[in-house]
């Protein structure tokens, strides 16, 4: 967390009041709270009114994608069709499976290209097929395991060609890339404090003025009458001093952090020739920003398992992620990577180098300096396994 | 704030580490969150496997009444039906009646004695007329405009007689009353932070260990696959210590505040003798605890507005509320005076002065002091506007 943050938020924790209280202390609490919805609004190009307060990232987007396509079959039955990228976060994909079960939605997955990008002609064939039956789309605006920054700026054009709002998860891209709501189309985007120097249990759904969304947490109807429960008036200041700061540092740190991560991979390859860098180079821009995120290093290295070089790497104290945090853990080859057509082997070798505020070139030279005898060793353990499992495979 | 949960969460919070992450910082992470639900398990007589974290009151009101209703319903399609007593809190009366709108549900609101509890043969009687069709009960354990403790052992017995599970909302019991989860038989129990010295965005739903809950929030599957979300681990720590803390004090502060109650509301009813307790009187136990929160006293000054007397009490620096503060700062009878069969009139003239861990004697002189010019004042101002609305009521 940035100390800012944790400043204002345990200053604002000593004090009591339930913002939704009519006494002094809650009118307080309400007026901290409607600061810093005003400053989030500010930072991102959104109205106050448009900033619908949350838990965080999981619960904006089961309230985007359950909310937004409830109302939307609700005024118009027939619309049951949900678009998703195939490498949206889980509680994209998850809510909308749901959707599936549950409610008798038809799921669409929008397939990506090579380097994990949703494209505007993908996006028009699927909805084109069937225009008048689809509730919504969603495409994250970065994604979170390759970095791939996706054009949302012209897939909200394409989704409002077809009359169909579109969500988008930018968890990832909010306090990196310049982030614009109304310039930018969508109608509805998600956010979340601990990517962005902020508390954990906070977050946002910027929801459009003239979006419907169906609440998923029924209560006091605090929020717009969209979302329910007491506001965590301390983590909402905290998030509001995040994002502010976030957002104005955002575009020195996008250069600081691109170099880092640029002398980052080039210095494994020179040592680990056959490492490759997953996802967009990042060469390009996109919606005035860098088309690949630029604390996102993504790389395969063939021959090893990502988890065995994980550890290794975390004894050296150095450390990393194999696909992403929010599985319970759970060891699986990441669902983005087999999207984009990676085999299963080398999705599983497969690491994330995620650079942040407090990252140094340090820290790079840190990791420069055992990614060989770690590459080596995790080589030598993948190929005795294999070697061990031969037998079995072959009887 | 309890002192010691905030210094908890303080000190988790400049730390980082994503609990579900594989490295040394996530796995410290996730070591204190199980460690904290290992607290608030041994502190409520719960399993750690029986802890959902949630971020909150409202979040596990929603899941436990929708998402038990859907597990149920789901096993058995003809179970649709929903018992909810009338005084419960709007995240669960809401959550039902969005199950009414949105599911199909019948809902069936269990109606409450005049000192607003659910009698253990209201509860059978309603469950009699049809019990296979019936998907779940809601029953708070102790009301929290009121303070109205329910029999709740006896009414999960009852449902268990019919085969039905019960959950109850204890966010005003947890840390005031002797709260077991596995002798109270209840199949789930709401808590939440900020009603115990924890923080704000951080709560539990206890679920018993054979209980079905389909999810309401999908993502991750962090929580036992019930929930999903990243765990707010500082919050965690900060719920976990404050937990322990308020249940351990709970039978002294328990004796504390209810001599401090009585005395407040004696020494304003010799000021202004008209003046009524509403709820139950708290002189008998149920379930080895008191039969009213021993925090709370609910008045009605008959000729008063509520909202005059709260803003009037305010300018003298002293908070209160009428009603509940969880629904948007609009002003509206309580539904839990009018289901206890009070006149409107009487509904809008009701008061809760809520004494907490930091209440004092002194607290309660100043009350004293300037109850009897501020009731005098109300009144008045209640009768001016009355003489002003009558001839537009006449013509």
């Amino acid at each position: 967390m940035l100390p800012a943050a944790v400043a204002a938020m345990t200053e604002a924790m000593g004090r009591t009041g339930n913002a939704s209280s009519l006494h002094s202390a809650g009118r307080r609490a309400r007026r901290e709270v409607e600061e810093a919805r005003e400053s989030i609004a500010a930072a991102l190009g959104a109205r106050p009114s448009e900033v619908v307060l949350t838990t965080g990232g999981t619960e904006s987007d089961n309230l985007a994608v359950k909310g937004m396509f409830w109302a939307r079959r609700a005024a118009e039955p027939g619309r049951t069709r949900v678009l998703v990228s195939a490498i949206e976060h889980h509680a994209v994909l998850e809510s909308a499976e749901w959707l599936v079960e549950h409610e008798g939605a038809e799921l669409v997955l929008l397939p990506v290209d090579e380097v994990g990008r949703v494209r505007p002609e993908t996006l028009a064939a699927a909805l084109a097929e069937a225009p008048e039956r689809t509730a919504l789309v969603s495409v994250m605006w970065a994604n979170n395991e390759v970095g791939t920054v996706n054009p949302i700026r012209e897939l909200a054009e394409v989704a409002h060609r077809f009359d169909v709002p579109l969500h988008t998860d930018a968890v990832q891209a909010v306090g990196v890339l310049p982030i614009d709501f109304a310039a930018s189309g969508v109608d509805a985007l998600t956010l979340t404090g601990h990517k962005l120097g902020g508390p954990y249990g906070a977050g946002v759904l910027l929801l459009g003025r003239e979006v419907g969304a169906v609440p998923l947490l029924h209560g006091g109807g605090q929020e717009r009458d969209v979302r329910s429960g007491t506001l965590d008036a301390p983590a909402v200041v905290g998030l509001g001093t995040a994002v502010a700061k976030a957002v104005a540092d955002a575009p020195h740190r996008a250069v600081v952090l691109a170099a880092l991560r640029d002398d980052l991979v080039a210095r494994i390859r020179e040592i680990v020739p056959e490492a490759t860098l997953n996802g967009d180079p990042g060469d390009t821009l996109i919606d005035g920003g860098p088309s690949r995120l630029p604390g996102n290093a993504h790389l395969s290295f063939p021959g090893c398992e990502g988890d065995s070089l994980l550890m290794l790497l975390d004894a050296q104290g150095i450390e990393c992620s194999t696909g992403s945090a929010c599985t319970s853990g759970v060891s699986q080859p990441s669902h983005v990577l087999l999207a984009m057509g990676a085999g299963d082997a080398v999705a599983r070798g497969s690491l994330r180098f995620s650079l942040g505020h407090t990252s140094t070139e340090a820290d790079v030279d840190a990791l420069v300096a055992v990614i060989g005898p770690v590459v080596g060793r995790a080589r030598r353990a993948s190929a005795g396994s294999r070697r061990r499992a031969a037998p079995v495979a072959g009887s």
